[in-house]
């Protein structure tokens, strides 16, 4: 078996058959070459190149293609096409794409799409576009295959010969009423071994799981992973089948979501472009609010500090407290993230919910104090040990040591108990959990562990 | 259309019917719900009624439930079925789901499955059993449809109604050669469309996409994502077809990764189990190690303020120079972090490449200075206004204000820098990017921070 050139090779191959004009034999290559990887290439390409190897596809190629490339590129390729060539790809698009393809375009752009749209097309299109874009109305496409309980499994196959070409997925077939009610699914494989003369009615499943069209996409997404479902229906508010979402979406929007998550966690406001496509100022705009407000919040943290100016002064070599902020403030926050990263990836896999509050506390309660005594251990022996012998710091007393230690111990079980709750809280009270993650549990962490610090050097050292 | 239940209604009513010894309803109940549905309420049930209940089931619906359970309920089950039942589902499981349960079981529970299962499912065993678990070997199934080139259409349709209800997908078929070499592949739909008597060697595709048996899962599921397959074939190092992994395992497999590489970010050692699921002490072993190795590295931090001691006393009110040292560490911390989280999810995702690190150093430079203009701007006013003016702090100079701002603006660029280009480094060198996030970048950025910061005040305050 020949091994396939990878997306690299493609891309050289194809420059050197343009460069030498063997455009033969470059269609011959486009022809067995992945419509993934064809797009890939394609966007690397110069717009000129980019024109030529698009022209040489396959009409249903063509538009496999076109779906896969990036935005930018799929703008500068309608504006080059000549309103033939649009509807030809318009045509073969499936719908849900054409109207992915719309929401990413200008207006100028959009309305040159739609007018060659066929009017059939253009009616869906625009029933498509009224639904929001994270809705399971906004992901499905109207092109399934829908059979009649009174159909014979002969005719129901029939029925996908004649149609089954523009369909997004024919393996799962959809029965309806006239009313166009969904009643029932069946498999292509259950018809297959099925007898010709077998009604689907009789051989429909009729307990069908299915979406709503308002239903957020995250949660078909979820649906569909967790069911294995190849497709799922999508009904509108009278149970009226009027789409499907295929697990390939569900892919994209499990990864879409997960890419979201990652950017709340990082105190990113999200994102829908890739890394590199993103221009300097709006990755600044998406970067620079929460920045700003955690900077603000932490300079009350820095307040605390110079409340306890006084104190700290009439400690014996007091100065030597503040070197231990960092470590303090650090672990809090490790120990914070720690758990607000477990429970909000937990939620977020439906492996815990709000009614596990308290066992979900107790775990990281026992879990924390495991945590807090061990480090406490090792900081302890650390700093009397390098701290003051070795490195013979004469201002580290050994009630200075327990002091740390003591606020170690304190703070850990804070911050886990804070960081495990807060995410909880926001998704009983319907917040994104994902936003109480590191950066916000470290901004309150730090307040709380230097009031511990300097409580308890208050306590013990003066 | 009746509404069904949900997990928590289906729970209810089964302990309802379990009550009322009512078995014939609540066999029919069964019989209409889906069995990732009644998994779930399996797992909350008690051992005595997840009994009654399981073995109400039908035997096809029982292995697909037992599959969906968590694995000590499984343990439990396999261990109080009798020869006869653990045989039956044994029977009904796809090979690698099999493979994923002996995997998670003890030596002796191990070895009754491997008993009680016939001698060919055996084998077949015992060969998935050698490849590593995350591997495309490790995952794949061998239960797949193999055509010949010679077959017709119609002959390929007979076959796949003979054994079709065993494989794991019928709508890729594989082509083969006598010894098994992959040579095409065909859908389902390619048949339906094609005349009865088209042979396969004819209407298949032959520049398949395909992975090795040695092949990270990860980067399995990351094509099967790419190409919206709903099956990949996997091969052995002599192009021979030994297995298929299917689209709904390149979920898991994705949703597994992702919540590894947020454990990974958040400083944990990966778990593969579900939070609630995981002991206080192993949940302890994954978090205890970075805890630990974070706060040692954090203690140097606080040396650097030990070593600055001497300046600090030497500047009029210079305790009050610590008092900005949370804010610092914080707001570098998580410009870092925005940085660094950014980087990460876009290697995941292949957006960016190792030959990207110029375009993205560059980027995140220009991203950076913005940033951290604005905050030191917005810090500038709020130090002279609130924290001099306003609260009156007479210690606070303009010169002490600067040497803050200035110190944020160099902090935010480093922190933006270091962020980025540790994960590409890491990536370069064969290590897990996702290491490379936030507490380990903040623990490097306050070292950072701290050294600009009381070098600046050296040079402006004394």
């Amino acid at each position: 078996m020949e091994e396939m050139l990878d997306e690299q090779g493609l891309l050289l191959k194809t420059e050197d058959l343009i460069e030498s004009k063997k455009f033969t034999e470059l269609s011959e290559m486009l022809k067995v070459s992945n419509s993934a990887d064809i797009a890939a290439m394609l966007d690397e390409l110069s717009v000129e190149n980019m024109l030529i190897v698009f022209r040489l596809l396959s009409k249903s190629s063509a538009a496999e293609v076109f779906v896969e490339m990036d935005s930018d590129k799929q703008q500068i390729l309608i504006q080059a096409f000549s309103d033939r060539e649009l509807k030809a790809v318009i045509d073969e698009l499936y719908l849900d794409d054409t109207v992915d393809i719309i929401d990413e375009m200008p207006a100028n752009v959009v309305k040159r799409i739609i007018r060659q749209a066929s009017p059939d097309t253009r009616k869906m299109i625009n029933e498509l576009l009224k639904y929001p874009d994270d809705s399971a109305g906004g992901i499905m496409t109207p092109e399934f295959v829908d059979l009649r309980q009174s159909m014979t499994v002969e005719q129901a196959f029939d029925k996908i010969r004649r149609t089954g070409v523009d369909k997004e997925t024919i393996y799962t077939c959809y029965v309806t009423d006239d009313n166009k009610h969904l009643l029932g699914v069946v498999t292509v494989l259950e018809m297959l071994l099925a007898e010709k003369s077998a009604v689907i009615g009789d051989i429909m499943q009729d307990n069908v799981i299915y979406c709503h069209t308002t239903e957020d996409k995250e949660e078909v997404a979820a649906k569909i992973s967790k069911y294995d479902f190849m497709a799922i229906p999508v009904v509108d508010s009278e149970y009226r089948l009027v789409g499907i979402v295929t697990f390939d979406d569900a892919i994209d929007v499990l990864e879409e979501e997960t890419t979201e998550d990652m950017e709340k966690m990082a105190a990113i406001l999200p994102t829908d472009k890739p890394y590199l496509k993103t221009g300097v100022f709006q990755t600044f705009f998406k970067r620079i609010p929460w920045l700003l407000l955690l900077m603000i919040s932490a300079t009350f943290t820095g307040s605390i500090i110079t409340s306890f100016e006084g104190s700290i002064n009439a400690i014996a070599g007091g100065i030597v407290l503040t070197a231990f902020i960092p470590m303090l403030m650090d672990t809090g926050g490790n120990a914070g993230s720690q758990s607000s990263t477990t429970v909000i990836r937990s939620l977020a896999l439906d492996d815990i919910k709000f009614a596990d509050f308290f066992r979900v506390i107790f775990k990281e309660f026992r879990v924390a104090i495991l945590c807090g005594v061990s480090l406490a251990v090792c900081s302890f022996f650390k700093i009397l040990l390098v701290d003051r012998m070795l490195l013979g710091n004469p201002n580290i007393t050994v009630m200075m040591d327990i002091t740390v230690c003591l606020t170690l111990v304190i703070t850990v079980i804070l911050s886990k108990l804070i960081g495990a709750s807060l995410p909880l809280l926001a998704k009983k009270i319907g917040f994104d959990p994902a936003v109480m993650a590191s950066p916000f549990i470290t901004t309150i962490v730090d307040a709380v562990s230097l009031l511990v610090y300097f409580r308890i050097a208050v306590w013990l050292l003066i």
